[in-house]
């Protein structure tokens, strides 16, 4: 089996851990039954293991190329989309008026984190798609809703997201592509967009261009920018794809993994675009298709976490190397210590980076059906925290996959290499992790803290209330949130120097003490004993104390750090 | 520039870090003074930025590959091995008698690390030749040694390590090789060997073997292997190539990296081969082979990290988004807090691995030209840490060059992502990191924990020797070491179940510990006041306090880890 859907665990994180049945009490999601949740988990899932996993392979070995300036995808792919679009995956959550099934963002999470481990290459393509059904709902007017959101939802256009340029990466404000008021209502649209995922395809109708440019009248840096949809092909009056649109790929980048996905280079030259959002005010259009897109790529980390592990251990349990430490010596290398502590430290990263990125969705879902401002705040703050620490544990344990594997790991026919490569990615687009950790100590505490105190308040009375149970384990996610705390409080009452000079080994910390949490929570709710609680105690009692280095770290801020000169590094 | 040979910062390290100075105080190492050491130093870094540095990229996009039975080599490295051999850098430290120059490992070990650097797939050659070098020096007869070392010595022929087989691996005591006696002193050898680096060439005039096989009267396991000589060609009277033995290439592997060097999956068909070393007596031989190795491949790592730290800066240094931190605004991304984190890191890690290598490599010399029991314990004590905690570092560090290149590190033109893929397998081969850490607590310290000891003192003579320079510095390293000497009294009282559940965190430690020690060394030699000085402090105080979470995962031993079941992990 190359990969088995991991429906089982998505029951229990919902019922037991994450909350999931606070979505089902509200009115917007009260169709979220667990009948509906075991039906599109169940049919989801093996979509994925029947015509997606069998296109992983192939993605790498036959990558996307330029042909006459279109794209020909890998072999397989057309076929893995049309799946897809069919089954209704490419967006369960979005609107039921343009065709969706409305359904929280949460059970979307889980069908993506089952696309990503399936085919993570293929599975990047209704991301984006997903990113940009979410702008048009929030932003666009409702004429070009009304046009293009069917498409989309159901997969017979594909999205993109045009941000990055070749002097403007981490720094969008810098960008140089221009937008002109045609005077009918359309702009003329040019520049050049790098790092553009999927910017084209053989198997959509037509493929739509989310783009960030600069009116004549927009001011330097961000506040200067507008987003505009600039379609591949123009829609007729009928709204089917029409005459071809000035833009085109200019190059395909030759990358180290996720070879299936196509990186373009993109250029556009007067092309006609339409304006989403108000003049000016494109910033806010694309951080709202950045912020959910940044869970989905933190999810895409946990994919590929899931799917190595899942391939390692197979690997493990068959291999056999030496007497095992069993007492007739036999037994496969997975009962050797050591890999059974890689495989162990494995399920337990992906353990937390799926409770983390559900908690995160589960937030999201409950901020938009009640507006209450603690959950959009709580949704706001775990954000970075997904994504980062997704695509760090989906490249730490890609890594560990790898060496399980032992001399195979390294021979590319195994895959486990493959999933070590295509990942890497997952750490540096949508925001670098660095970036992200920036957001953390930045934006995203803005508030003083104030939320997340909330969360470690949370924290704390779970573990108190899980002390009758396991009296020691709760005792330690106690304490490491009481380290935290004090951290925080410390970090709060800095200036940016220093929050930044730390930012990545807080957002660290923080996975760690959050991981312990939702650990206690699924442990405590089978009383301690039981195959949660093994792992839950092998990440408190191994993992979690990590926090402690973390958090010493942290409180060194900025000191010392630029004593470190550039010509100290270059001797 | 692509590579710019660390000169300044051996002779640093030898002077003020690892204590160089002890050899030229022996008689064997008497003509190791200044300046011999920095002609070499200066000479063969020389040849690494000319010679072999262009031939990085060239190894990646143009793989060895076999033809009609034949390695075919990547352009280039022809030139590039002829100029290895002709300055005399196959191996620096080989006997005189034979050729060498008979100089100390520790020298051998730097421009190891530089060739590395340069050319990581190439210089993985030399390394192979030197391991059979040692061999044949301590077992082989004089006959074999007259006849092999100085070609060997020379570069004319190469030499490669045949251990493993497709059921051999970490179990190398499952070999089913076998060698027959031939009635005239020779024996024909048969078998499959797999993952034979630089198993064929097409620059070399001969391509030596060292084969493990079972005689017929080898009992089962690793005390009935023995050790084969079998060359490609069979020399003839005069000692020049002659006919063709019978051994063959039967494919490459496809690898995530290291593509310039050919890794080979040998058949060997009653090939001519000779006895090194005593019938049943291959263990013994091919372990002094493997603990050089493991030096010079913990040094491959090291090469990698520094080789990736190099190229990180020069990319962060040119790269500029956004304001930097600078008061004016100006700067590169280097000045920015995080990005100068993890070019802070990398130089640290890398110092730390560095720093550990070359002691390492003075301990091995010094129990060469001493004989004394307190070096050669030394020496082994160090060994797996050099070579898992140098290759770890290489993968880490290589892993934030990617990140410092943001989404340039992913394309493959930058040759930061090269590194990454390359560098992967150093953790693999030569015993895998896992492996390492189960020799550290098993092997390495059945003395009791004696040698573990009497470095813990040393460590923690320094701090005290530092205290007025540097008191809190000096301090933190005090603690740590005192941290780590209970871990160690713990350890040593546990049984090998035990100690093999947390051998890789406990060896972490360690080198966590050795890095602020030799950080500490640095310092204190330059007064706590200059760049090195900056350096330790970034080490000594964000990544020091990591030992603290590893030590507390050792001491969980096996507790509790064979409760997360295999069943528990298929869940």
């Amino acid at each position: 089996m190359p990969y088995s859907a991991p429906v089982a665990e998505f029951r229990y994180l919902f019922e037991h851990v994450v909350g999931f049945d606070q979505l089902a009490g509200t009115e917007t999601f009260a169709d979220a039954t667990p009948d509906v949740v075991d039906a599109i988990l169940t049919e989801a899932g093996r979509m994925c293991e029947d015509k997606l996993a069998p296109l992983q392979r192939a993605g790498d070995l036959h990558p996307a190329r330029l042909e006459n300036g279109v794209v020909r995808t890998s072999p397989g792919f057309a076929e893995g989309y049309a799946a897809i679009a069919e089954g209704g995956w490419i967006s369960t959550s979005a609107p039921v008026e343009h065709g969706g099934m409305g359904l929280p963002l949460t059970l979307t999470t889980a069908v993506n984190e089952m696309m990503g481990s399936a085919c993570l290459a293929l599975q990047l393509n209704p991301l984006m798609t997903q990113g940009q059904i979410e702008a048009l709902e929030a932003h666009a007017s409702d004429a070009l809703k009304d046009l293009y959101l069917p498409k989309l939802i159901s997969g017979e256009w594909c999205g993109t997201m045009n941000l990055t340029e070749p002097q403007a990466g981490s720094d969008v404000g810098a960008l140089r592509s221009k937008a002109v008021p045609n005077g009918d209502g359309t702009y003329a649209v040019s520049g050049q967009k790098i790092y553009i995922s999927w910017g084209d395809n053989d198997f959509a109708g037509n493929i739509c261009h989310l783009v960030l440019a600069r009116l004549p009248d927009g001011v330097p840096g961000t506040k200067g920018i507008s987003l505009f949809l600039v379609p591949k092909y123009i829609p007729d009056a009928d709204g089917n794809p029409g005459r071809t649109n000035d833009l085109r790929v200019v190059s395909l980048e030759h990358k180290m993994g996720l070879h299936g996905s196509p990186t373009c280079v993109m250029e556009y030259d007067g092309a006609t675009g339409w304006l989403v959002g108000p003049e000016h005010g494109g910033m806010a259009a694309m951080f709202t298709m950045m912020n959910n897109a940044r869970l989905g790529v933190g999810v895409q980390g946990l994919s590929v976490a899931e799917a190595a592990t899942q391939k390692a251990l197979e690997y493990a349990l068959d291999r056999t190397q030496g007497r095992s430490p069993l007492p007739d010596g036999t037994g496969s290398i997975a009962d050797h210590a050591d890999v059974r502590r890689m495989l162990a430290t494995m399920k337990a990263e992906t353990f937390a980076a799926r409770a983390i990125a559900l908690s995160n969705a589960v937030a999201i879902d409950m901020a938009n059906a009640t507006g209450e401002a603690e959950w959009v705040s709580r949704a706001a703050f775990l954000t970075p925290i997904t994504k980062a620490y997704g695509t760090d544990t989906g490249v730490a344990v890609a890594e560990l996959g790898v060496q399980v594997h032992g001399g195979m790991g390294y021979i590319e026919e195994t895959g486990a290499a493959q999933y070590y490569r295509d990942v890497r990615v997952t750490a540096i687009y949508e925001g670098t992790n660095g970036i992200q950790a920036m957001d953390l100590v930045g934006r995203k505490m803005m508030d003083g803290g104030e939320c997340a105190y909330r969360l470690l308040d949370e924290i704390q009375s779970s573990a108190e209330a899980a002390r009758g149970v396991m009296s020691e384990l709760a005792q330690q996610v106690w304490d490491a949130a009481e380290n935290l705390r004090e951290t925080t409080e410390w970090l709060v009452a800095q200036d940016m120097s220093d929050r930044f000079a730390v930012a990545v080994p807080f957002l660290k910390a923080w996975a760690r003490v959050l991981g312990g949490h939702y650990f206690l929570r699924a442990a405590h709710a089978e009383d301690g004993t039981g195959d949660r609680s093994a792992l839950a105690a092998f990440h408190i009692r191994r993992l979690l104390p990590e926090h402690a280095g973390l958090c010493a770290h942290v409180r060194q801020g900025a000191s010392g750090l630029y004593d470190v000169t550039t010509e100290a590094l270059a001797v």
